[in-house]
């Protein structure tokens, strides 16, 4: 059994909607049981949301998820009628008729579990079951949505569920590539790689599968075969590590140019009070991600993290009033910045990566302000107008 | 309480869907509870079925209706939004959450019962309820979509399932009027109607309120407000007739040009013959409208009757297969023809109404094809092409 996940790109007209549908066609004819996990028409969503946005200033988030789940049902019917044209008998299912039960934080549910009854009946009479993705009913009885890259987490979390053999996801590059190749025109696709390198990577600006869909995948030990639905060649395998798995040292080169760096200058350097300021970020529903504290001089500190652009003025009003509260000297923030990062397996047996790293940058003269690791990561931020410079050197520098 | 049905007109962009929200703002202002119901943006359903044809050449019901009940997702949630920036808390309902439910027969389902827990409990809590028209969940717990007039039949059932004191049907039209003002220039809005001219209108051409959701009405004693949501001005009320209720003789002229006629020639004139044809044809689904059989000569009678333009393949299949097995001459369709109709309470009471409409359209040289009769409605079949003079005499004849 697979579980067929496509993208708004991948249904994103008539034509390719069609296309899906001979490809389920094929997949079946090879001997598989499919069940068709779809997203919103290509840019169906971003109406919905201009729509909300012209009608009201008020967009309460029970309504806006009864607004953009709409979308799913159009794709998921669409769907079915171009597989009924081949002659295969479909069932569409909502996220509520699938029984992705949520919580009932509307707009970002997370799921709590899944009663797949009436997929599976789909199934066994014949019925190719085509379900909405980023989707799902909340123990209140209401249709929430599982917020960004929701479509990968339904396709996830349904594999798991029903204990199918691997999960597919269509979109429209062809897998995970060794850098973006719009800056590293030599980069190559990566035939398999770990979840961990694929969480990596995800948490450092690959744009291809959501971090949470990860998660979901190496909790419950899906395998994930990201591909094309344009060229539909093989794409990359993110499985579970193991001995056959090449451990290569550097897997890929990831950046990204969507975080802005936040500056509390003449810090107090007492216990708590970096926490002070952290838990209160983390109160608005910031996601600080890197976080640098300077040597204290004279009772004085620097503290520098890095936070999504989107949530630099939250952070900004948040960190202003701890900052005076606190008796700091100033706030500022640095949108001007970019991260690039280093994520591979073999890294955690290899001690010389990070120094090698620091060497291949400094020897273009490109400074290195924030530094952040992790078993299988390195992270540093530079300037944001010699990023693309330092993803080409690094992956150069480490011959991918 | 008042039950509010906002046609695809009333909701067909942002503009009239704030105006809408104004309009249920101010209805609450004056100390009624307000339930809306509303139908998809403007042509919305057009738009997804012209999808769906590019899509495919099968539509299974239950698809169809999946995709086609998308569009009151988008206009309610889009009102919703739209009475919250006027600080009015709204909640909108699928068919499903609102407990309407209906039978199995997907794209044109009867509703079987209304569960309105959720609608009741919302409006205890002070929330407006928005409750999509036109959908309802089957006892399969599939989604079910109730066919042309469907939201008003979701408007009127819900009145009556909450017991609400009244509802009101907005359109783009101020009210039911004596004739089509595009064909009389004098026709005069009608403040009053009963349930039976408004059901005998409704059968005869009559375009603004859908037959069935009238039946509902008067078997519920809903009391009916036909509206403009344009102008807002106060509209015809469709009632239980009663002594107060000034009983015109004739109320209003309708017409339909929406129907063609067939005609079987040389028909053995025997018992059962005429009931085995009709039989054949109700079994395709096509409901038959006026019936005529000409006087027997020879043991051979001719049958004429009218049937929707739509269903005329359909029904001229069936009608020539059953022809050649009971030994009837010849089968032909008359497209060209048209209906004009007279309706009026005071009809019953009112002998002379008869001759009068055959001496006014004979005077002008008019030739009455068919008729047809109730209590309170003279139906006569002419030529297409005399209809809008035929309609214009009557109503001056008629005084109306």
């Amino acid at each position: 059994m697979i579980v067929q996940k496509f993208g708004g790109t991948s249904v994103g007209d008539v034509d390719r909607i069609r296309a899906v549908a001979d490809h389920i066609a094929r997949t079946r004819k090879h001997g598989n049981e499919v069940v068709a996990v779809v997203s919103a028409m290509g840019k169906t969503t971003d109406d919905l949301i201009r729509l909300a946005n012209e009608v009201s200033h008020s967009h309460p988030g029970r309504e806006l998820d009864m607004l953009l789940t709409s979308g799913e049902r159009i794709s998921m019917s669409l769907l079915s009628m171009a597989l009924a044209d081949l002659e295969i008998d479909a069932t569409s299912f909502t996220g509520s008729q699938a029984g992705i039960i949520t919580d009932t934080d509307h707009t970002r549910a997370k799921i709590l579990e899944i009663h797949p009854s009436r997929i599976l009946e789909s199934i066994k009479r014949g019925s190719v079951p085509v379900v909405a993705g980023f989707q799902g009913v909340s123990t209140d009885k209401d249709v929430t949505t599982l917020g960004r890259g929701g479509s990968d987490t339904t396709a996830v979390a349904l594999a798991a569920a029903l204990n199918a053999d691997l999960c597919e996801i269509y979109t429209d590059v062809s897998g995970i590539f060794s850098a973006d190749p719009r800056v590293v025109p030599t980069a190559h696709k990566l035939n398999e790689i770990s979840y961990d390198e694929m969480l990596e990577l995800a948490a450092s600006g690959g744009r291809v599968l959501a971090l949470r869909s990860v998660e979901f995948a190496k909790n419950h030990h899906v395998t994930l075969h990201v591909r094309s639905s344009f060229t539909w060649e093989p794409g990359t395998w993110v499985r579970e590590e193991n001995e056959e798995m090449e451990q290569a040292v550097v897997s890929a080169v990831s950046h990204d140019t969507s975080e802005v760096k936040v500056t509390i200058t003449g810090v107090p350097d007492m216990p708590g009070i970096a926490a002070r300021i952290f838990r209160e970020i983390a109160d608005v529903g910031v996601n600080v991600d890197m976080i640098v504290q300077n040597t204290s001089r004279e009772g004085l500190t620097d503290i520098s993290f890095t936070v999504p652009k989107d949530d630099m003025n939250a952070t900004m009003n948040v960190a202003a009033q701890a900052a005076k509260e606190i008796g700091a000297r100033d706030v500022y923030a640095d949108p001007d910045i970019a991260r690039v990062s280093l994520v591979g397996a073999g890294m955690k047996t290899n001690p010389g990566v990070t120094a090698k790293m620091f060497e291949t940058l400094a020897k273009e003269g490109i400074n290195i302000e924030m530094i952040s690791t992790s078993a299988i990561r390195i992270s540093c931020v530079v300037r944001e107008d010699v990023i693309e410079r330092a993803v080409q050197l690094l992956h150069e520098a480490f011959e991918l």
